[in-house]
């Protein structure tokens, strides 16, 4: 028999403006049947601003609110349950359209693979259903190259934080590094301040909020007043190695 | 009195398949009147593949042949001054047409401020010259989407690596992470294989050739019989963490 079930497309829609996603990205939008993407209640959501309506405009649009409206420390008790069963409820929602025999693309902010919510979707479903993942360029990318800041250089190492870590965890592993992107900032701006600090990085430090997009923001982190900073903001730090 | 000068262009042009180059890339590589790009001696090289004649065809197409037609440790003398040598030949080249009004797209394999040669033009020439980067789609994510591997959830770190460090610097740099990357693979797999096997991570070690283009290999690298490996090659350890 052959196989009716829908295909699951984790499309990477890059980081932020509609026109730095791929080709292959706006191809599967423009025909999926039914396009799924996360967001927080109450705000557009970064992916689904990221496509700027370059969709099928017959698809059925399925949006996903997250359970928190503001960001709750991830060791609280009730967190990873509620997230839990927020992804298992996503999930039924789109294995229902899939086993009805519609493809179902997926926006992922960034690239699909690395620290996308998609994980959660991929790890339920795609061992039952076809899928087919589509990298995206980085919001990392995107916020190096609006920054004119060449990341890494010749034979430079790179380390890629969070800045929902643990300080002294930030501070160990930033401690003799070429070049570092902290992404997830947020709320942890002033820690993530005191380790750049703690290890004399603090000065090459450069601050983007929605890299590529319209009303993106770029300032050396030390020039920053405001702690306040979004989510999806990222710390940078060049490395120092001169071209040729 | 107005610029009359051409425009360069920094064009990422992604991972190898080329429907994974972005809209924007793909709207000026249709419209350049000049396209450059690097290449080994004897080589299509990888920019040029992954394009795939997508381009202006009445468009001068300027080759820059690396003078190395063999990988030469970085270390030796005559290394950096010839390549210092080759990039002010290049610059020049391009500088050329940028002064006689003509737009230049350089083509840079991945991202051209990650790891790319493109950097070493840009130094040379976006002081002076109207410019524009556009990202791309990085080489390692093009290779863990095409091994299907999560590379990394959550808070975790990661850090990218070349296989021309040192081991000893190579296996400090992996300790204690959480996932890997290792580029510029080529002729140090038994080092990295080395390093890798001293932080007891040899065994989670995943590896991608040409990821995202037809000729792909995938393999544990445990499973990998060969030391031989194209530089392009990448080393990944995907993080352990489990999605929720």
């Amino acid at each position: 028999m052959p196989d009716t079930r829908g295909k699951l497309y984790g499309v990477g829609v890059g980081p932020g403006d509609p026109e730095l996603m791929s080709l292959k990205a706006a191809r599967i939008l423009k025909v999926a049947p039914v396009i799924a993407y996360f967001a927080k209640k109450g705000h557009a959501g970064n992916a689904w601003r990221s496509v700027d309506g370059q969709l099928n405009p017959d698809a059925e649009i399925v949006r996903l609110d997250y359970p928190f409206t503001t960001e709750i420390p991830a060791d609280q008790p009730c967190y990873l349950d509620a997230l839990t069963s927020f992804y298992d409820a996503a999930a039924a929602e789109i294995a229902e359209r899939l086993d009805a025999g519609q493809d179902v693309a997926v926006l992922c902010g960034g690239d699909p693979l690395f620290y996308g919510s998609y994980v959660h979707l991929h790890a339920r479903l795609a061992e039952t259903h076809p899928c087919e993942v589509i990298p995206g360029i980085t919001a990392m990318s995107g916020c190096w190259t609006s920054a004119s800041a060449p990341i890494t250089c010749g034979d430079d190492a790179l380390v890629v934080l969070c800045g929902t870590m643990e300080e002294d965890r930030l501070t160990m592993r930033l401690k003799d590094c070429d070049a570092a992107v902290i992404m997830k900032v947020g709320r942890n701006l002033p820690k993530i301040k005191a380790a750049l600090a703690r290890v004399g990085l603090l000065e090459r430090a450069i601050y983007v909020e929605r890299g590529t997009m319209p009303e993106q923001k770029i300032e050396r982190l030390t020039e920053r007043r405001s702690d306040d900073a979004p989510y999806f903001a990222v710390v940078l730090v060049p490395s120092l190695r001169r071209p040729l």
